[in-house]
């Protein structure tokens, strides 16, 4: 399969330009872009997980802004007032998705910095240079983890993910998928297995549609056949991405992974976790104070097109799971690699800057 | 709930009878018992999973051989005939069933000692009562398991286990469940977490409803959310059941097993696994000689109503896996304990006959 390029968003245009998506609902059996012109628009693909993954839900809200702000540049007092509702708008499109908040704090900076001395146009086009510049910190983020992780695969090798860290949850290369892009950019073969990632099937649905668009040996399994393949010595490493880590190291990701990480422990398989440096919580001592969020149990019973399981049967759905450090071989981030991984090392890394 | 008793087969009747079996194709969803009133109903059954586990589809072919016959007992040389077509066609239903072999040899041999001095009648009855007794033999085994192993269970405990091996699967008690009904007679309360076991659902659909029918708390999980309960630390013990051991314990069962042994031995949880002695295949020495089945990739890409993975993934789906013997704190048998797991101990267990 060659490699067809792709764009999980770009914006199209100057300041009274759109935003175009590809429609994530629809993968794997469709690729259908959506034409975001409206802030309302933004708010449903995000709503909807037409656009998902922390970094590319930051991206797409701050363009968000940007529409919502297009009929309101004539009047100063209007266009605040504006800005304000929509900020407060975008905020209820994923109440629990960080870099939401965290792209919708840096819009609100920018322009609280210009009023008073520039005029709305002036704010909307600074706008706009906020959300590209967002944009462009995210593919130069996943290029450097990328970089940075790709050492440690080498040619021929096996490796397995579990879950979707990759193109369509950031703007361009991904977080763990980054590190396999870059290592088949320097000409190394991989043979990738995929995970399935029960409930929401992430790993089967989105992971294995953009290896494949990548070009790269794929092979879908379900999550309780990672043993057997590790087992059949088929995987030289896993490489996952984080949703949080603990100023110890220790790492929330998708529910399943820290029963990966077991199984590479038990095997004698490197397991790393490649994830940007805003991932890091630092007030956070340890995993321990991460808390689980349990999602509805229809996810399990009713999650594929048909019921699986008897009616009122007792579920537990935790959507994340906590890996401790120790399982951990090497935390890879855009400003450098963690390895062995301890609180003094990642505070020396994340403090070197960038 | 309370406890409705159900039977997986039954045989309504003398030798002019019939079989009845609970239709597993509908389960979870609806409760639907299937008259079975010739040997193509019953060959039908068998190859549709309406009835599934290898005890189970035993005793169904056996009763089965007695359908074949029903219209060939006043003639001794069509006898004959008729038997050695049924047994064959039988065979056929599902080639890679042991016990179906095994059941059907049983009767063979019954009858071949009979022909030349009895009637075609009097060799049809004697094959009723030997299905029968392959019947009567298999619940009793199923509760032996159960008294056996019921002693590793305490009260209040949290029991993980995976795939179906319970009634469904055999005339009554089940292996593995059979431990946990017992354990139940017993007055112990138990928490019994089921993986759900992709890729055919087998404990979302089947072990699930059975234990809700037996009066036991039930909660369901993906197969990637084992780690997670464990390290909650809701899990006293793991029990599952086996397809084929090898000499010296390897275990080879259900894709996924192997796994969650491993995360048991993580968490210092001990790994059990009830079987019946027939279970045992004493001409294998290891695991590693037993042949792994691999099955189609559209079990997992399309496995549960609708696609689930892009056109054209790779795709990896080993029916089972081997768990080692050193990760298996008892083999529980209709015959006795046999822990620690070691060819020695396996062997004296076996032979000390019934």
């Amino acid at each position: 399969m060659t490699h067809v390029p792709y764009e999980t968003l770009r914006w199209v245009g100057g300041v009274d330009g759109h935003l175009v998506l590809l429609d994530q609902t629809l993968l794997p059996l469709q690729e259908q872009e959506l034409e975001c012109t409206s802030v309302d628009d933004v708010w449903g693909a995000i709503r909807r997980l037409s656009v998902r993954g922390a970094p590319a839900i930051g991206i797409a809200a701050a363009y968000g802004v940007v529409l919502g702000l297009q009929q309101a540049t004539h009047d100063v007092g209007r266009f605040q007032q504006a800005l304000k509702s929509t900020l407060e708008y975008l905020a209820t499109s994923r109440p629990t998705a960080v870099n939401l908040f965290w792209a919708l704090d840096r819009l609100r900076d920018r322009a609280a910095a210009m009023v008073g001395n520039h005029s709305g146009s002036e704010i909307h086009a600074a706008l706009l240079e906020e959300a590209r510049a967002i944009h462009a910190e995210d593919r130069a983020m996943c290029r450097a983890i990328g970089q940075n992780g790709a050492e440690f695969l080498q040619d021929g090798m096996g490796v397995l993910t579990h879950c979707n860290a990759g193109s369509l949850a950031t703007s361009e290369y991904g977080t763990a998928l980054a590190v396999i892009y870059t290592a088949q950019d320097q000409g190394k073969q991989l043979d990738v297995f995929v995970d399935e990632t029960r409930p929401l099937l992430q790993g089967a649905r989105l992971t294995t549609w953009e290896l494949m668009r990548h070009g790269i040996a794929t092979t879908l399994i379900c999550d309780s056949m990672a043993a057997q393949v590790m087992r059949e010595g088929r995987i030289g490493a896993v490489i996952t991405g984080a949703d949080r880590i603990a100023a110890n190291g220790d790492v929330a990701n998708k529910i399943g992974t820290y029963g990966v990480a077991q199984l590479a422990r038990a095997h004698g398989i490197p397991f790393y976790v490649a994830a940007p440096s805003s991932t890091f919580d630092l007030r956070i001592a340890t995993g321990d104070a991460i808390p689980i969020e349990q999602r509805p149990g229809e996810e399990i019973t009713h999650g594929l097109g048909r019921q699986t399981a008897p009616d009122g049967v007792g579920v537990y759905n935790p959507a994340f799971d906590v890996t401790p450090a120790e399982l951990i071989a090497a935390l890879i981030t855009e400003r450098g690699v963690i390895t062995p991984v301890s609180e003094n090392r990642i505070r020396r890394t994340l403090g070197a800057g960038d």
